[in-house]
């Protein structure tokens, strides 16, 4: 494609970023690829893993969520990619871009809230910047360390590989198909699944447990969707998956059904729910087991990995293809 | 004042991050207090410095700006609170928030100019984020490290240390005249200031040559310009200052003459210079001049610290106070 008088619209962020990369001189130090959601640079003996996510208010605010909410997923942006990688966090640096006319108890809640995820993640809102901006933007930078031998990358699986995830799925799919599609019933399950939905965790412990137990040869996060990350995580060792069994909520089948919704495209392409996707090879299953029941987590197996070019997911005997679909900006 | 109904503009940006200060648990092993530029917490025997600073459109582009400009001040606005520091960086993490309109090619300029204003810093963009928004922002986090005992803060002048800076003031201050008031002659002056003041420097070898040689006690950039920088380095230590040679460089004088404006305004009240602004004990005066001269920096004595209240620029029988003057965002 020329890029002369193109847009980045026209780009979209995948095709931007793969652009980008070939303008930025490598770090020959660097311990992660510049695909990976997070940069890693040695000190001494640890790997520093740190991760920028801007949340901006026109793309990654829902319709209603409160300053405390915002602040919430912010902070769980920043550190869910830490997470992936098995780093104990250090802490959360934040500009803040807010618009003149924001409304000072309203950014007060922004600040607090931010402490809160953080501490909630037994980590700490270390400080940053202030800024005015047209719209509010929040841009978290989590910081972490792990021992270099621990550090966990998108890229390891190997065919035969169980693929493995921290939680369930469907939560923000069904949010978003009730706040921008109107799909409002019942009630009182929209409000569950909104106060679950809200309220992701950073799974920072599963990550720091799987890395000390070296016990996975893959992880990622799911904040662009399940089906996103299956994708990433696959085409990074150019393997393929084969998905057999999706965690959905019982509470988001309700919701689908109600709705006339497939539950499993809630669960494969709703993207932001920060669980973890990981691969580990069948003599590490017991140790990975392990490692999360000591932290009191969850590791559900959904699949395993095989050759390429199977993606898909197999539900009785429906055979059904995983598309790339996940959350993109600029996309058209 | 009663926060109820107040917007941020009403409490200005250091109003609100004073607020916001008391909102945040502090971290019991922070190596440097939250009003600070950065932050910095302990790695080992290091201490790891970090800095996030936003760069927005709206209120940090001055018009005519190119790309490579914008982003050429978004890296050296994140790696200078490093410099003053004595932090070695390991590299830059940069949010980049672009509207969709944004042509491809501006964007990877962007790209491209934080890769050079990195490598001219002997650093390295090391990743980070892409993210469509209403205006551009850039929000670039430089990371850095520094032997713990090796670490400058702005706190720590006692009176009777020499004042000191790394280069001359008044390009930018004669720049924002020239664009924004239309102050614009002589043409050629206007150009080069134009040059000198959009290609400022992080003053990255001059910190780190000052914190190993453990010359300086305290010290800051003077990014929110001269004044302002003095005044916080003297609050910060509970001191005064008397500021007796302003170095301000013999072009912005002439466009000060030729614009029936006061150099020494521009000197003090413009800010985004970037230079070093360090306090140094008497004794300690040879060894920083040693340190400097190694590196082939400048390292210019502009006055004392003094006992407060005292805040004032000498010059000759002249005694004029400095205002606690500065680039504010949500100012009035």
């Amino acid at each position: 494609m020329s890029r002369n008088g193109k847009t980045v619209r026209d780009f979209g962020e995948r095709g931007l970023i793969r652009w980008f990369q070939d303008l930025i001189t490598p770090y020959d130090k660097a311990l992660l690829s510049g695909m990976e959601d997070a940069v890693a640079v040695p000190v001494n003996d640890k790997a520093l893993v740190v991760n920028s996510d801007m949340l901006v208010a026109s793309t990654d605010v829902l319709p209603g969520m409160t300053a405390d909410e915002i602040a919430w997923k912010a902070g769980v942006m920043g550190l869910s990619d830490l997470a992936a990688k098995g780093a104990l966090p250090l802490g959360i640096v934040v500009s803040l871009g807010l618009p003149a006319e924001t409304k000072a108890n309203f950014a007060a809640a922004l600040v607090g809230g931010l402490n809160c995820v953080s501490r909630e993640h037994d980590t700490y809102y270390l400080g940053g910047d202030t800024n005015q901006c047209v719209e509010l933007v929040i841009d978290c930078t989590a910081i972490g360390i792990v021992e270099q031998n621990h550090l966990i990358r998108r890229r390891g699986a190997n065919p035969g590989d169980l693929i493995a995830v921290t939680g369930e799925f469907g939560y923000t799919g069904a949010l978003f198909e009730a706040v921008l599609r109107g799909h409002k019933k019942p009630k009182k399950v929209v409000e569950t699944i909104r106060e679950k939905a809200l309220r992701p965790r950073a799974h920072i412990r599963e990550g720091q447990a799987l890395a000390k137990a070296d016990a996975v040869s893959a992880a990622i996060d799911s904040s662009d969707g399940l089906a996103w990350s299956l994708h990433e995580l696959s085409a990074a060792s150019r393997v393929g998956f084969r998905i057999d069994a999706l965690p959905i909520p019982p509470i988001c089948i309700e919701f689908a059904t109600s709705n006339d919704l497939d539950p499993v495209s809630l669960a494969l392409y709703g993207g932001e729910e920060f669980e973890l996707v990981v691969t580990v090879p069948p003599n590490r299953w017991k140790k990975a087991q392990e490692a999360i029941q000591k932290i009191g987590g969850n590791l559900i197996r959904i699949g395993k990995i095989v050759d390429e070019p199977e993606k898909i997911l197999v539900i009785d005997d429906d055979h059904r293809v995983i598309k790339p679909h996940g959350f993109e900006h600029f996309s058209k």
